[in-house]
C-alpha cells in the first residue's frame, strides 16, 4: 500500500491498547505495514472483541502483552519509549450497564485515567489518541452532528466513554499531555466480533446472514423498518483517520468525529448483505420499551477532519462485500 | 418559619448524604424544622466540609451514620423506608484532581452509582435529588447559561460531578428511578469551611477577613481585579430550591440550574465584607498559567426553576452579613 503519511510511522514505537480487538488489530496490521514497531496491550475482556486470530497476519511482527490497563504498576513499564499510544481498550457491551455500571467505570473510566497517568509520569512526550463514540452525543438535536453538539450520553457505556474523553482532555489542558480525541460512528468490516449486535449492527447482520438466519429490521408499520438514518464507516477508513490524526501536530487537543457524512440506514446495509448472501430480511416491531430507547436519526458532520485531508473512501457495497468475503473464509474464528 | 411546602415534608423520612457538610447541614436543619425525620450519612472525608458543629442545633433530632457511600452493603440498609434522598456527599477539592483523579472517581462517580444502585435495589419508590455543579458547563459559550448549554467540564472534580449526573439520569431514564438533577452555582453562607477557597471563594473571603488577612482579588492592570462576572447564592435560598424541587412531581427527570441570575463579581463580595469587617483588599496579578485556567464570566439562566415558583430572595449584602455574624460567633469551629 502507498504510505500517505510520508514515512511518519516508519520506525515509530506504537502502543495499541485493545490491539487484539476489531479496530485495534486492523490498525496494528496497517502500522506494521508502515514500518512501525507495534506493541499490543489487551486482556481479552469478555465484553470486548479481543481475538488472537485478528493479528494472525502479523503475529511474528508485534509484541502482545496481556494486561488489564488498570494495572498501573505493569502498564507504566509499557508506555516508556513509545512515540504514540492508540487507546482502544474498552468494555464494549452496551447492555451490560443496564445491570451493572461498574465494568464501564472500571474499564473505561479508571482504565483510561490509569493509562493517562502512566503516560504523564513515564513518558510525557508521548502522543495519545483516544477513541470515543458517537453515542456520547445521545439524541441528535440537529443533523449532521458536529463536534460542538451537546453531549448527553444515554447508556452506561456511552456515559463512561464520554467521561474518559473529558479526562483525556483534562490531561491535555491541565497536565500538558499531547492528546487527540475522536468520536467514532458505526465502524464495520473484517475482524469484528459478530456474535451479538453489541459490536456493531452491520457486522452482526453479516454474521446472521452467514449463519442463514434472517436479518431483523426494527421499526413499525407507520414509519417503516430499518429506516432510521445512520452512518457506516469501513474499518480501513477508520484506521486511516486515526493514523492521519496521530500524524498531525495541529490535531493535538482537538476532538474529531470519525464517521460518514453520507447517511445510510440499516435497511440499505441489510439489502446489500442480502444481495451477496441471499439472506432473508424480517421486520420486527419495536417493543414500547425499545422504542423509548431508540436514539433516532444520526449522522456526523466530519468537515473538521475533512479539512485535515481525510474522507471516507470505501463505498458501503465494497465494504460489506469485503466483510462478507473475510468472514466466509474465517467464520470459525468469529463465532 | 413558614412552611411553604404545605406540610409536604412533615413526617417524611429523609436521607442526606454529606449531611455534616455546608449545604447538607443547612438542609438538615430546615428539614427538622419542617417535621421530617432526618438521617445523615457522612464520612467526614478530609476534602469535604463535614463538621459536627454544623448540626449542633439539631444534634438530638437527627441520626448520624458515619459511612463511606461506596460501602454498598451498609448503605443499602440505610436507603430503605426513606421517602427522599438528597445526595450531597462528594470530594469537593478542585485542586486535588491535578495530582490524583482517583478520589474524584471514587467518591463522586462510584459513590453516586453505589447510592443509585442501593435505591434501585432496596427502595425503587424513593425520590433522589442529585446536586451537581455549574462547573459542569466549563467555559460559558453564551450568557446566561441555560441547562441546554453544552457541558465541557474543565477540572477533574467537575468532570466527575458531570459523569455522576449522567449516571443519575441513566437511572431515571433506563432504570425507572425518580431522580431530580441540579447544578449549583457559588453557594455561600453559614456552616461552610473557610480554610481554603476550595469550599467557595465568598466563604473563604469572610474567613480571611476574620483572620485580619487581606482579601485577594485576581486580575491584571488591563482588565481590572475581581471583575469576572459570577453569581452568588445564599445557602438558605439553595436549601429552598432543593426542597421545592424534591416536592414537585414535574421536576422528576429534569435538570435545574440553582443560582442567581443577577450576576455580581468577586470585587462586590470583597467590598461588602470589607464594609462589615474593615478587612483590606489586595490586587493579585494572575500568573500566566492561572489565567489560562480562568473560566471567564459565568451566570446561570434560572428561568426553569423560576417557573416552578422559586427565586433567590436573600440579597448579597444580607447574606454576607449573616455569614460574617455566624462566623464571628463560631469561628473556632471553622478553622
Amino acid at each position: 500500500m502507498v504510505d500517505q503519511y510520508n514515512g511518519y510511522y516508519k520506525g515509530k514505537n506504537v502502543l495499541i491498547t485493545g490491539g487484539l480487538g476489531f479496530i485495534g488489530s486492523n490498525l496494528a496490521i496497517r502500522l506494521v505495514d508502515l514500518g512501525s514497531s507495534v506493541m499490543i496491550v489487551d486482556n481479552k475482556l469478555e465484553t470486548s472483541g479481543g481475538n488472537e486470530f485478528n493479528i494472525e497476519p502479523i503475529k511474528h511482527d508485534v509484541h502482545v502483552n496481556y494486561l488489564n490497563i488498570c494495572d498501573k504498576t505493569s502498564l507504566r513499564q509499557l508506555v516508556r519509549n513509545k512515540h504514540i499510544v492508540f487507546h482502544l481498550a474498552a468494555q464494549m457491551s452496551h447492555t451490560l450497564g443496564l445491570k451493572d455500571q461498574k465494568p464501564d467505570i472500571e474499564n473505561n473510566i479508571i482504565g483510561t485515567v490509569t493509562l493517562l497517568e502512566c503516560c504523564k509520569e513515564e513518558n510525557n512526550g508521548v502522543k495519545l489518541v483516544y477513541t470515543g463514540s458517537r453515542g456520547q452525543y445521545g439524541e441528535a438535536l440537529r443533523l449532521p452532528v458536529d463536534e460542538d453538539h451537546p453531549r448527553n450520553p444515554i447508556g452506561s457505556h456511552e456515559i463512561s466513554k464520554n467521561d474518559a474523553e473529558d479526562y483525556a482532555r483534562f490531561y491535555h489542558r491541565r497536565l500538558g499531555l499531547d492528546v487527540v480525541l475522536t468520536r467514532l460512528s458505526n465502524v464495520y468490516g473484517p475482524r469484528s466480533q459478530i456474535k451479538s449486535p453489541e459490536f456493531g449492527v452491520a457486522n452482526w447482520f453479516v454474521g446472521l446472514a452467514l449463519r442463514y438466519e434472517p436479518i431483523p429490521l426494527m421499526g413499525d408499520s407507520c414509519e417503516g423498518y430499518g429506516i432510521k438514518k445512520r452512518d457506516f464507516l469501513y474499518v480501513d477508513d477508520c484506521v486511516d483517520a486515526l493514523l492521519l490524526l496521530a500524524s498531525k501536530k495541529e490535531a493535538i487537543g482537538h476532538v474529531y468525529n470519525i464517521g460518514n457524512d453520507e447517511p445510510s440506514n440499516f435497511r440499505a446495509v441489510a439489502e446489500i448483505i442480502s444481495d451477496y448472501t441471499r439472506a432473508s430480511i424480517k421486520h420486527v416491531t419495536w417493543s414500547k420499551e425499545r422504542k423509548l430507547l431508540e436514539p433516532g436519526d444520526f449522522y456526523p458532520d466530519i468537515s473538521k477532519i475533512r479539512n485535515l485531508g481525510w474522507s471516507p473512501r470505501v463505498p458501503l457495497e465494497e465494504g460489506i462485500r469485503n466483510t462478507v468475503e473475510f468472514l466466509k473464509l474465517n467464520k470459525d474464528h468469529y463465532w
